[in-house]
């Protein structure tokens, strides 16, 4: 078979229409909807030359063997957000299936180097709050302890929702092997973002994943009666958070691609009639390189305490979770910048602000690189998220160019 | 009997004893807690030569007829907040009660003018959220099918609780009956407040109480994924929240005793990984001046579309509830001031941010005066609610000082 980015597109509506709803995707992992859709994905295998199975986390793996061991992985997640849109993922798994068409074609099913499709398990987290739930146990970073107890908000643990679906997750350091032979990996995603738009570029090289600080952030005031509580006589702990909510922006504001969200505000008592008494906000803080995340963290803590004290209150931080910035392969984004420069008009290199599964398999010391294409409005996670067909068009070409170029850089 | 301030104390604390616990008092209206205060109250009247009933609103009248028919209301609220304080709206009432003994002994049960303490029900509106329930029906200014369905948390109907208590809401009307003679109206309260404290003042003549406007603020952005959204693409709903937050500090520090609260921030989806597409603010706003009132608002209105246009959001505003400032009676006022002056070393007059029956039993065009005592920390609707001994009787004298004055000019 020939390449054909339309049948790609074709595909994906099918997809779509399958496992979606009026609300949009729903393809949420360990849920019968995101069962479908891999029963319809093996579906889509037929007549290929290749070896299916999962492994023991539940990622689900299409091999295509070459005449050297040495593979190369394509990747991508079936699984969606509830009221999620059509591309987020499944854009991956798809345009990989059509460059493993074309492959197997080119080479009448013996490639130079195994050609390996990965649809990893549970990427989102939706459901558990635990996201790159497969790739982890691929990497070896699984925290299987912390999550097996996770519950949805049916009270249903993640441990049981994964053995209805036939996964252990004591076995989940199986997946590990998987791991053997991966010489690259290569990941197509939609931005998410707005800047390719903005910038008028359908394509990107993705440099590496942003390195990611959240912090719970706990301002203590004084609560008091708002009628009869003088304004100089305040303890206002919203007072410090709204400080501090504006000045993360100056601090983000000094880095080009640094970013820095106050996503979550909740007042105490949070009653009209009562001077807030403590107030908790959440700070994400991402960036690129390590050094400019430690300043971020550093001047946003200092900015805390100064505030605090301005308001006659105390803080407290407590981190939810963090992760170091993971640059790409050099090598492979020089390829990725070539595939982009032989369909589009111009290049671009940017880094992701959201986590994809390549930053654990990148993790795992396997060169790593990701391609991004324009996101229309910048909105994901939301049935109308959406990019121009043109522009999946291209992608597809462009992966299937990159694949090209690392397969021979591999024979 | 003579007046004894101590006898006050002793009667607050067996009051405490009786229908508090380790959180506090538990007096809230309608409870059976609350009833058994009441049952209390009425077994201290024994050997008093009064006439005792609960009018058609569940409010507790004590009468002491006097040579005129004219009468000098003395009120109070035996009814707390759940984890209340032992002072609040209970030393209004015991108060009245000790100056209803003197009275009583000194002109031998039958003063020149007829005295009434009453003992408002559900001042504090704790239970089903809406306060000067009793002392409105007096006034003629209940609400009472918006009120009859106001439920508790349990699901229980105001209605029907009044009924439990053996009042029909029906019925309010009636209530205004017992407005009949009324020339004067006095309340003690404490101040929940700091300011007497930090004026090292015992007692202070209260002008009246603030307007309250009371208003939701909600400001619409673009919820966004904080990873992949740049800082200036954003259109941060928190952002506009926070600048108004701040500004309506300077809104109000242009009035002296003009207060400007933001007790409630909620923000939408108000996740860690989210720029807030929605953010639901609070805004109450006091002061004395109807005109500073209107200000305030019209400037805190203006402030929150500049701001909402700097950060690409819009804006709505919905009135929560609102009440005109309400002025004491002059000549009161200057009662008032001379009783206090015969028991402390200086007076002082000052507005009340939090309402009180007083305010009600106003608008019904009788003439009224309230007196604070002093505040511990200016803390209150809590169990460490406290009021120096020394203060407390002090206010026990200086409230019948006022009495005596008001008798006296009325008689």
């Amino acid at each position: 078979m020939t390449l054909d980015p339309k049948r790609t597109i074709a595909d994906l509506k099918e997809l779509r229409a399958l496992t979606g709803d009026a609300n949009g995707a729903q393809r949420v992992a360990w849920t019968d909807t995101w069962l479908k859709a891999r029963e319809w994905f093996a579906g889509k295998l037929a007549g290929l030359p290749v070896e299916h199975h999962y492994d023991a986390a539940g990622n689900n793996w299409v091999t295509l063997t070459g005449q050297s061991e040495k593979a190369l992985l394509i990747g991508g997640h079936l699984d969606s957000v509830p009221n999620g849109g059509w591309l987020d993922g499944s854009l991956n798994v798809l345009a990989g299936l059509e460059v493993l068409r074309r492959i197997s074609g080119e080479f009448n099913g013996r490639p130079p180097v195994t050609i390996r499709l990965v649809d990893w398990a549970d990427e989102e987290g939706a459901r558990f709050g635990r996201s790159l739930l497969g790739s982890s146990a691929f990497a070896g970073t699984a925290s299987i302890a912390v999550d097996r107890v996770r519950t949805d908000r049916d009270g249903m643990r993640l441990e049981d929702a994964l053995r209805r679906c036939g996964v252990e997750m004591d076995r989940f350091p199986e997946a590990a092997r998987e791991q053997k032979n991966a010489a690259a990996y290569i990941e197509l995603h939609i931005e998410q973002g707005p800047a390719l738009e903005r910038m008028g570029l359908p394509l990107a090289t993705v440099l590496g994943t942003k390195g990611v600080e959240r912090q719970t952030i706990t301002f203590h005031g004084q609560e008091a009666h708002s009628g009869s509580t003088p304004m100089n006589a305040r303890h206002d702990a919203l007072a410090a958070a709204a400080k501090l909510a504006l000045a993360i922006r100056a601090i983000a504001g000094k880095h080009p691609d640094a970013v820095c969200t106050m996503g979550s505000v909740k007042t105490f008592p949070g009653i009209v009639t009562a001077v807030v008494g403590r107030c908790e906000a959440t700070l994400d803080q991402r960036d690129l390189d390590p050094a400019v995340l430690a300043t971020m963290f550093r001047e946003a803590r200092e900015a805390s305490e100064r505030f605090a004290q301005e308001e006659r209150c105390t803080v407290e931080w407590s981190r939810i979770w963090n992760i170091e910035p993971i640059a790409f392969h050099p090598a492979l984004l020089d390829l990725c910048d070539q595939a982009i420069g032989e369909v589009a008009a111009a290049t671009h290199r940017m880094p992701s602000g959201p986590l994809h599964d390549a930053a654990e398999v990148s993790r795992a010391g396997i060169p790593t690189v990701m391609m991004f294409v324009q996101s229309l409005g910048g909105i994901s996670h939301n049935k109308i998220e959406d990019t121009r067909e043109e522009h999946l068009e291209m992608a597809v070409i462009a992966l299937d160019r990159l694949a090209g170029k690392v397969v021979a850089a591999r024979r």
